[in-house]
């Protein structure tokens, strides 16, 4: 079986297509700039899902449902926000076979429609504070698309939550971050810087907006997830007061945060290589294969036996005995390498014989023999162990491509081969990030949480800065 | 706290809409015909996926997801597809700020867009079957919506399903069918009569619906699901062929199947009552609600103490301890009496003394004094006595009132009053149906699978019919 990938070192663009075609995580779709999310793929993210779901739920929020299609004129009551996402909106103009009297478009994000709902549903602090997440698709207009990573119609989750003060607002923003990060860090084994954007990259209609950025194979950065403080912004748009405890009326502080399919093309750009996709064995929708490996079929029937006695006590859902006997094994190692299977088990006639089975490993492809007792338990082990590894190897890349540069044409010269760059960025001034933008194509990442005090002098400017700023080319 | 209930025998539909609003499971929205699904309706929906999609996997199929979006044209490549769902389209004619050369239509449903796709996918017999489901919103303009019922924009799940044979999609199209009944049965707890929906009924491009009909609390039958043979008329409406074992080029065969959030308004509509909302216990996002109740600080303090201390061991999603102090017990019986939560535990500083708890079912009304040794397992064979209950009462209501008619003139008679007819209906007729119709705003639900051989002349035409069929008002 030939995989037909192009290897990183050739054309990353065209490896990172190759591989969500053919390990078949997605698919063009008819309407330019949608995907098709295929069941390998779907699957992840319906692990992704679960998870978060988990984390957003022991963090209090719940889920509710809010409309797809929202007036024009909604999106239009916040200044920011309708001049943010009124370019990327597609438009509802006929319903039923008629003309509809305004306008619907398709959320872009749905701050518009929630905060004119959570109008009728709060009125005084005892309301207070409202945690709500949605799943949901919505749709932003792209010049420039590419599966999973940018898409004119992608699923996400979008929480959106009203508080009593600012500051218990900001404790939310902090919060879920926080949980983003330590979401990416602990399932898809994605290191990442968090910090806060700066007012040119901020969600329109935020008071600030914090992220959770990464660094791909490729040197380029990819934003994995953010969290927006909107301040009073949206409660002033749609006139949403409460009664505070003291008697007074006052408007209501909301946040909102949201993740991605994204998170799928993050994944595939951390870790996958030139044989195919690698799945963090958390978020697999299939952690172990099983290749039985026969030459008649009297060894066939006693190796596939040994396979179904081992695997007794296992979830189904865990594993698969591969006995398809249209395929050679070694095409079967190619096809499950190539899908990102996290761990292979190769069983022969003479493994029997031998009371033990061969575990391949798909992210060092080290191969170890193992008894067959406590067999699920070790499996497990490794599982851990890959999930594990996976994780350390993409921290080591991410810190061993992580520059501290001073100088500007330093920085020029070395953007171009990627990175994270710790660099003195005055972005307080806009005209600093434009230039940076027309003459290196990069941006300021995000003024990290954790930067030491330091001091320099902008590399642009020359203006004193009191940190470093993390600058890159970005997905 | 006045609950505000209208009573079913003063205003069923009043009824029906305050405790949909009142429990704060959905709400309407400023879009026309739209709804936003609170938490409280969201959970429930929440716990239908868990269980459809566990009930899906075990059948063997997989989750993808398909693009919102699908060109105006593809609708028109099946006939009577097009015909059925053109009309009631909700359509984009803009994108990113200009006016798109094809308008797209928000899916109605999936068919098409799925058809052009698997054309992609499907060359042989190896890749059959293909068994494919997806959780989605659709879109379909409505002229008069009604919360859960009939909204232009809901939630649903749809299977798109591919085979080499006739007979196999048949198979698989029975196969869903019922486990949607079981599904209907075992965790609605509401009986249904499961058949086949007459030419005129069935769905637009299927060869033949299959359905399960429910009979609500006001004698009107709700339509809660229904699986479709489709024949080769997406494969050859999408050009979708195979080649076979015998080297043949054959055209695939196709199954659609589906449940929405009408789902909730059935289950709504089956068991509640004038108090307010009835969840059978196994869909319950919230199954037991424990109301400490003291009289002084002190004894606040001991029956708190008391709640916490036997529930423990308890699964936190499974119960809640409403300790709130600015509401007084009978407030809370209420609330949560409305809010439909199977189990209420009381617990009073005379039940400390006792060791003991009253339990108090929110179907039966009945309170159950325990002791708490062993406690956690009587709540859960309380719960799994009101689930039996609900069906048990549910399915005696539909038996006493499915009626054997024999005269049109009686039929008119007692159409108004609601049930399900058992009559003979020539249903080859489309007269028949349309008089029907017509004259008594009724059509035939279903030919039911379990219908004894039975021959009559046709109610309406005299004509010899071999079976009886379901005829009633729906929804």
């Amino acid at each position: 079986m030939s995989k037909g990938i192009t290897k990183r070192s050739e054309d990353y663009s065209q490896w990172y297509i190759d591989i969500v075609l053919k390990a078949e995580l997605a698919d063009y779709s008819p309407v330019k700039g949608c995907m098709v999310i295929r069941p390998n793929g779907y699957g992840i993210w319906e692990n992704i899902q679960k998870n978060l779901d988990r984390m957003f739920k022991e963090t209090g929020h719940v889920n509710a449902y809010f409309p797809l299609l929202i007036p024009e004129s909604f999106l239009k009551k916040e200044a920011e926000h309708v001049e943010g996402f009124a370019p990327e909106c597609a438009v509802v103009t006929h319903g039923g076979g008629k003309p509809l009297e305004e306008p619907l478009v398709i959320r872009p994000t749905s701050e518009t429609i929630i905060w004119a709902t959570y109008k009728d549903w709060i009125s005084s602090y005892r309301d207070l504070p409202l945690l709500i997440n949605q799943w949901a698709n919505v749709c932003r207009w792209e010049m420039r698309t590419r599966l999973f990573l940018r898409t004119t119609e992608f699923l996400w989750q979008e929480g959106h939550t009203a508080h009593a003060s600012y500051e218990e607002a900001e404790e939310e923003t902090l919060r879920m971050i926080r949980v983003y990060q330590r979401f990416a860090e602990d399932y898809l084994a994605m290191p990442v810087i968090v910090g806060r954007k700066t007012e040119s990259e901020k969600f329109a209609g935020a008071v600030h907006t914090y992220c959770i950025e990464a660094l791909m194979q490729d040197g380029k950065s990819l934003q994995a997830g953010t969290s927006h403080n909107l301040g009073q912004n949206f409660a002033k748009a749609f006139d949403v007061k409460f009664q505070d405890k003291d008697k007074e009326l006052k408007y209501v502080y909301a946040t909102s945060w949201g993740v991605s399919t994204r998170l799928i093309g993050g994944m595939i750009m951390t870790h996958s290589d030139d044989q195919g996709l690698v799945i963090p064995p958390k978020l697999a929708p299939l952690p172990v294969v099983i290749v039985p490996i026969w030459r008649s079929d009297e060894e066939q029937q006693k190796v596939s036996e040994f396979a179904r006695n081992i695997t007794r006590d296992w979830d189904p859902l865990f594993y698969k005995i591969d006995d398809r006997d249209q395929y050679k094994p070694g095409y079967k190692f190619n096809e499950w390498e190539l899908k990102g299977v996290p761990l292979r088990i190769e069983i022969g006639p003479r493994d029997i014989q031998n009371q033990q089975v061969v575990l391949v490993r798909r992210d060092t492809a080290e191969k170890i023999t193992l008894g067959i007792d406590n067999l699920k338990e070790q499996v497990q082990n490794t599982l851990v162990d890959i999930q594990n590894n996976l994780f350390k190897k993409a921290k080591e890349r991410t810190e061993a491509n992580t520059f501290t540069v001073d100088s500007y044409d330093e920085y020029k010269e070395r953007i171009e081969k990627g990175g994270f760059f710790r660099v003195f960025l005055d972005h307080t001034n806009p005209e600093v990030e434009q230039r940076l933008k027309e003459e290196t194509k990069s941006t300021i990442r995000c003024i990290p949480f954790e930067a030491p005090e330091e001091e320099g002098p902008c590399m642009i400017t020359g203006k004193p800065c009191k940190y470093r700023v993390i600058a890159g080319q970005a997905y």
